[in-house]
């Protein structure tokens, strides 16, 4: 859901921001650019001047929102102390599993009513403060797990506060929350760290040969294990039914070597998971047409086939530049419906472009 | 070892290339970009025509080296043939696993004074003539596992190739080679492949929560199946060993979940791991600046961008779009020179679109 910005009422004017790494302080920045007054506060000091000095701003009164983006060990004190000082505002945390924290917060009734349980779906393998960036939470979904108690005023803050930042809000379950983030996150996490894990002793001259494959599966294997142990902890009862599921699959591989068509269904299946990561607009990843173009590299080739597209009323959903430094050529690759493909292949190539369109 | 231009004795100046894919395509745009006259040849016509067109050139004469660039099952019958054809060449392949080429070329007596087994540590997720680049190799690897009987004229020119393609050449024995590419090829290749194998039946709101993590890891989950089935295959004796150390990592985290400081030990383990990854070893990585703006989702809105792009005599490098389920806008970033980044950036502000520049 998006709300439309004629319709933010309880945009808040003074938000307290507790815990500058990442997300807390990318969540400054990006309020402070919207005229929000923001106050950034830590019990690292020094991530708390740096923070600051980033994101600027300082409050103009009394919170109406506090954010609480810090690891869930540490939100049970914050928690309370946050509450006593701030006993009228709207509390929401940012954190990566929720049925714990909705436990946490259903014991303490008086809060009860004014906490709002979120998790961004935006993050980076780099922390701090120093990594933040406004624009982390454009387009991005940022999940809701509302309470039964959770009043109507402080959840319309929070989701003007999601709107405000360029995102999208998504109401779930606690329970389902955590499920998809075992599936979707925190097993890809494991995963790539035992990954790397297996790099361990392997000769330099080796580690050279390395491409792009083994950087990307391992990209994340880079992450914070004091921040990574207490998430995959909490989430545990899921991850262990995950895991168990994926060593039978490792196990049936290892069976499968010695036949080749064996492998080729278990990539296929591999294949098959990859293409349920949306693409554009959401949802399972849209048939498109790929209209591949061979250009000339210089300025206005891509505008002059921007130009058609409008002509003929064409809508370009993605689009992949193909060229290097030195080449004459670029190879240049729309993504639209089968029909849009179609009609602009047929209008190029009679006007004298080098298309070269993809039957299948 | 690189070999310096001057160096250059047997550069080849009519290379045929068989298989019109990423790899062959790619030598071929960059070996015409040197000057070199090249044929590209598929079994395919379509994938020839296309190659073709994208390669330009031609041969001029008799081929001085014919390079095989298919898969290995096809290897056999292609080989002896073009052998046949072309019975003073020099031959060269850019398989992925060297000891099984080897074996089979000893076995053609005649023809192994000529050959040279090689690996360009180069490729894509994304196979085809269409994904071709002239800089794959810029910066990468490319092993050589020459066989005792291999002559030196025809090692010199297949040396004298790697460095005209802008890669590094690195001599190792083929069982080195073959141990190198399972860790870190074909090892990640298997757990990407896993690990979205997971996914199948998740539900779609579920993974609409994707993020870069997710997408990272399972990128080259997205490869050709009938290609990794043939790799995985013959490099399977070593694959073995490896899968087996890594199924007992699983269970070793399975069993760890209840600990958050064991937990931590394998997350430590991983990214220790990750850091024996060379850093920006590949020519690849550019230093280019990013520039987000937000558009309306509709046509004529990239056409407008790119006329201004032309007005301004802007090249764009690369651009992504990015669109959130239900969202009327979307996000166009585009990769530029930090000089053009800037300059547009002001132009567009100026004239009324929704630039976000990134401060850094």
């Amino acid at each position: 859901m998006n709300i439309n910005s004629d319709t933010f009422r309880f945009t808040p004017a003074n938000v307290r921001i507790v815990g500058a790494g990442l997300i807390g302080t990318s969540i400054g920045l990006a309020l402070v650019q919207k005229g929000v007054y923001v106050e950034m506060v830590d019990l690292d000091l020094k991530s708390q001047s740096l923070a600051t000095d980033l994101v600027g701003g300082g409050m103009n009164g009394e919170p109406s929102l506090v954010i609480l983006a810090l690891p869930s060990s540490n939100l049970d004190d914050v928690l309370q102390r946050e509450f006593h000082l701030n006993p009228n505002s709207t509390f929401m945390d940012v954190g990566s599993v929720k049925t714990e924290v909705v436990l946490k917060v259903s014991k303490i009734p008086a809060l009860a009513a004014q906490f709002v349980p979120t998790h961004p779906m935006a993050g980076r393998e780099v922390g701090g403060a120093a990594s933040a960036r406004a624009d982390l939470f454009l387009g991005r979904s940022w999940v809701i797990t509302p309470m039964p108690t959770t009043d109507a005023k402080a959840l319309a803050t929070v989701e003007d506060l999601i709107a405000l930042l360029g995102a999208s809000a998504v109401t779930m379950s606690a329970q389902d929350h955590d499920a998809a983030v075992a599936k979707i996150s925190h097993l890809p996490q494991i995963i790539s760290s035992l990954l790397a894990g297996q790099l361990s002793g392997t000769k330099t001259d080796w580690m050279e040969l390395a491409g792009q494959g083994l950087r990307d599966t391992t990209r994340i294997a880079g992450s914070d294990e004091k921040l990574w142990k207490e998430i995959i902890h909490s989430n545990r009862q899921i991850l262990s039914g995950l895991l168990k599921n994926l060593n039978e699959d490792v196990i049936r591989m290892i069976e499968s070597l010695d036949d080749p068509s064996e492998i080729e269904k278990i990539l296929a299946k591999g294949r098959s998971g990859r293409e349920l990561i949306p693409g554009k607009h959401g949802g399972k990843a849209r048939e498109y047409s790929y209209l591949p173009i061979v250009i000339d590299d210089k300025p206005g080739q891509l505008a002059a086939i921007f130009n058609q597209c409008s002509l003929l009323d064409v809508n370009v959903e993605d689009l992949t530049i193909e060229h290097s430094p030195g080449q004459l050529s670029a190879l240049i690759t729309l993504a639209l419906s089968a029909h849009d493909a179609q009609k602009l292949s047929d209008h190029l190539a009679s006007i004298g472009w080098n298309v070269h369109p993809i039957r299948n």
